[in-house]
């Protein structure tokens, strides 16, 4: 079917609505302190949009560079920051806004520190802060994140920056005002300098979109995976940003906008919601604040149609948990002999099983956490599943150790699955289990629950555990059949032997025995995609595969390996039929058995189906 | 096995240690401008952490009353803003912080209107907007909304009340000033008396945290269940706490903490995150901005702990896909024909399900939009299952609103599960439905399923449709087998029937025969605790059920409903048992046929876990 055509998906379809609402809109007028400045073409209008897993929407002017302008404040905070710490940048700047306009000079009276790094005499001081490091001088450093943060090498625009060297008359005063109160401790005109070629850094909308999306991101940059600043201080840049980043219009756009943001005189606004995604504007034409006017519309009627208010944050407690059971409803792949079965059936409620998923923060992981400590009354086992928990901050890793420390301390032991591709979680899980071994750290939770099952058999049933060596006469096949056609099928039965590591079956080949384990273990695997060597089932001594065989022939789908040495015996389908021939009843006592087999099999999906699914 | 003992969750030793490590510390003092407050027990302590989903931990003195003071400021801003909307109060209180301390005036000078709501003369402009409404009068409302965010009623301490009243010399001078300015309209002392009751409301450091969370939980009390604000406005109050709540601490507190907040004199500290918690602390000591010295540290710990900071928001977006498979995989609980069958498995790619989870916004909805605009390159049907989605806010609704208007748009078709326990989403999309046949609003995903499933095999291979009738020797239980064996067994078949709602089996039953179904179909259900009537399959004219009963007999698990008017056979087990005696070949045959149906349902099964398990 399908009838063919590009689709264009529904966030771009807003955007290119919000393009042809306010193009025409020519109110405010281009910055013209500079000429560089005032030759903007007025008229130029760009809208992109950046996800936080780097899908790049965009609409208009996107391509068209312009300088970045005081949208560089905030960043180069973020990176002096990383260079001294928080005490020390506070010691120098303040984070307190002041409802003031762009270009106040808002020093504190006594100290002359600036009341916030957004003004132009904060940044003017934050910049001066930074310093040359590992052979990279400062400016180069600054232009190195920069870079990072927009995912492309980036230029400063010669002409810009000669221009306000020459002219910036204001910021010089301020500059030297700052070294007057030892805000600034050498040569002002070197950070004065470096301001200047900051703010002429040749953007387009597109980059501003890219690094709004990056600190929405927690500092990695979506669109090249590299990050641009340590994580720690990025609720610091955006929380200058949201408090002060609108010059005296802040207020009034954190309350009505709700995203952190950031303009500048050139006509670029950045704009970014933490977790959800980064927006760049680009229209020149400003309104009396220095804003530019497109821009404010755009991110306020984004805000509005889409609900993007820091404010309304997602509850993601209860999400956390993906899929809750017990080990008597969902079983590993190893397959277990009726006895081990039994076990598992009557008390595998003392096991939960716990499938995580999304975002693990401290609400999400208190919900579980709560959730287990709940369920350990009856629970004294847990395998906690993070196969599919995309990211965890440094909060919910913290609560987690700590409900690890609480569950070993009352005596329950825990199986983790899938932690190291967690990043954060992987090492500290594994640092707990080096020092205890009631923590297990299982590769994946096929594996966890093994762990759990054999913890729980060992404990509750210690004879039911497997034997290495079980007699052909006593293989679990032949349970169901009376003695004479168990007699009849072993004497059609052949001896073979493997060594650890040889393949029994191949996934392709035509199987047409019954295979009867006599002697150590097989494991059945296939390759997925993307996914090494997916366990199917573990049989061990005493246990028969390929029943299929039996009612069909058709090519095998995974492969059987010996994961010791084996013995086995195998039963030909064909030589079954053949001595059939004669004796009826011994074929459909074979079919029955297989039947059964089968459908104990199948009532086991069935429930591992449900209990995936509610 | 379960070594019984009460387990404490690691949140509440998170609290303990918090309570055990500053009850010691007693910096500060108690407020005394009213002989009330100073009595106050200076080293009382309490703590109470609020989840969303209303579990309520809490250490110290919990339940000691005291007044909430300025804590109350922010509430009635809510109610101020339900009465008038935003641009109203706007214009009698700004928005923009003024980092002046708690009883500055900061009018405007030009116009007199206070600088924010959180300050004296802000909050008593606040409340003097409250009005009388629905027979109730402006102080009843404002105690009525207090007792819906607290979860019980609350009372106002009058000794407090009286001596406010009394000495509340500036706020009186303010109260008059802001008449002056004519932003309060009628009596000033109205207003005043308002502001003074509302200060003394008597409340504990447990009902501040459930405030708290309140308003985390966008304005339904998660306690309760009950509204107490519009979700519309919860923003508003959040973003003034975020950016004026903490007096002149206020900047450096939403900087450093990173979560909104409100302060009180007698001690009271309430702060909250949006989608995470509410948190109330009583500690009477103030600092010299009027601070709980005690509060501000419980809170700057927490905060620090488990990165409780509003721009470290958890990012959804990748989480929203619970699982995404197409109808090749997964089928509905309809049994097909063989020739539906294979259009399913050779076209069943046509159709993508996606299961969706947890907290629906922007970023989770524009992730599976995209997702699913891309697949609409091959896929023409979409269900798309929304029984795991835990909220879903306004912007996410008006995403996928857009996002049905460009599939339908482009010719695609959308099933669409479970939307009517989504608060806000299934009156939208059954609006949707009623002028668009191409959308299928289905009470639950195996509905959807079998509706795409009909879609598909309609355009593809219409006549694979089943037929009403099919006589008993087309039966699919006879295909495989050859045609003497076949008459045998037609020669045991008996004949029945049932009308539209019979039972055919009762779960319990011992069934003892196959089931060949010549007219209508049969529905398999079965009664799971909380949801009623989940269908296991559905057979129709042609098929046959019961093969179980041919191997063994057990009681049956499900309910078979005749959901049409229906003929059948029945062929009894012991019945075939009988002839084979004779003509083992026979039950050879019935043995393998049976096998083979159970091999299909494990195969399809199988599937059916992968694609849920990946």
């Amino acid at each position: 079917m399908s009838n063919e055509s590009t689709i264009i998906p529904p966030v771009q379809t807003i955007l290119n609505e919000l393009h042809a609402r306010y193009a025409p809109l020519n109110q405010g007028s281009v910055a013209t302190y500079i000429p560089e400045l005032a030759r903007a073409q007025p008229d130029q209008f760009g809208i992109a949009v950046v996800t936080l897993d780097g899908h790049i929407y965009s609409v208009g002017d996107c391509d068209v560079p312009f300088t970045i302008q005081s949208i560089s404040k905030p960043f180069v905070y973020g990176l002096a920051l990383e260079d001294h710490g928080f005490d020390h940048v506070l010691n120098h700047v303040g984070v307190e806004p002041t409802g003031d306009a762009f270009n106040a000079i808002s020093l504190d009276p006594g100290t002359g520190r600036p009341a916030n790094p957004m003004i132009n005499a904060g940044a003017i001081a934050t910049t001066s802060l930074i310093v040359d490091k590992g052979g990279m001088a400062a400016m180069q450093r600054i232009m190195d994140m920069f870079s990072r943060y927009a995912g492309r090498p980036l230029d400063i625009d010669d002409q810009v920056y000669r221009s306000e060297r020459d002219t910036g008359h204001r910021n010089r005063a301020i500059s030297h005002m700052l070294r007057n109160f030892m805000i600034v401790r050498d040569d002002p005109e070197k950070g004065l300098d470096r301001y200047f070629r900051q703010c002429s850094i040749s953007v387009t909308c597109r980059d501003l979109a890219v690094m709004g999306a990056t600190l929405a991101n927690r500092g990695i940059n979506p669109v090249t995976g590299e990050r641009a600043i340590r994580a720690d201080y990025v609720d610091s840049v955006l929380s200058i940003m949201g408090s002060c980043g609108m010059y005296n219009y802040a207020g009034e756009w954190i309350y009505r906008v709700g995203m952190p943001a950031k303009s500048g005189v050139a006509g670029g606004l950045l704009s970014c919601l933490a977790g959800q995604l980064g927006i760049g504007v680009y229209s020149p034409r400003l309104d009396e604040r220095g804003n530019t006017v497109r821009g404010v519309h755009v991110c306020d009627d984004l805000s509005h149609l889409y609900r993007l208010h820091i404010h309304n944050a997602p509850n993601v407690s209860r999400a956390s948990i993906r899929s809750r059971y017990n080990a008597s409803e969902v079983h590993s792949k190893r397959h277990r002999t009726p006895r081990e079965s039994e076990v598992l059936l009557r008390e595998g409620h003392h096991v939960r099983i716990y499938e995580l998923q999304g975002h693990l923060n401290f609400a999400s992981v208190e919900s579980f956490s709560r959730d287990m400590v709940g369920q350990a009354a009856e629970a004294d086992l847990f395998a906690v599943d993070f196969k599919r928990a995309l990211r965890m901050d440094l909060g919910g890793i913290a609560l987690f150790e700590e409900l690890l420390d609480t569950l070993l301390a009352a005596g329950r032991r825990v199986a983790i699955a899938d932690a190291e591709h967690v990043a954060g979680l992987g090492d500290r899980v594994e640092a707990i289990a080096q020092k205890n071994e009631d923590v297990y750290i299982a590769e994946n939770l096929d594996w966890a629950i093994e762990w759990c099952e054999d913890q729980l058999i060992a404990a509750v049933d210690p004879k039911a555990m497997p034997q290495t060596e079980v007699p052909l006469h006593d293989n679990e096949f032949f349970s169901a059949l009376d003695a004479s056609t168990v007699e009849k099928l072993i004497a059609l039965a052949k001896p073979g032997n493997a060594s650890t590591g040889d393949v029994l079956i191949k996934a392709g080949d035509l199987t047409t025995s019954l295979f009867f384990l006599t002697r150590g273990e097989v494991s059945v695997t296939i390759d997925l995609p993307y996914q090494e060597h997916v366990r199917i089932a573990t049989h061990s001594a005493g246990m028969a595969f390929g029943h299929l065989a039996v009612l069909d022939t058709r090519p095998e789908a995974a492969d059987y390996n010996a994961d010791t040495d084996v013995e086995y015996y195998t039963l030909a389908v064909s030589d079954i039929e053949a001595v059939a021939e004669l004796d009826p009843h011994l074929m459909a006592s074979v079919y029955k058995s297989v039947g059964l087999n089968i459908a104990q099999q199948l009532a086991a999906a069935t429930t591992e189906i449900q209990a995936l699914s509610t």
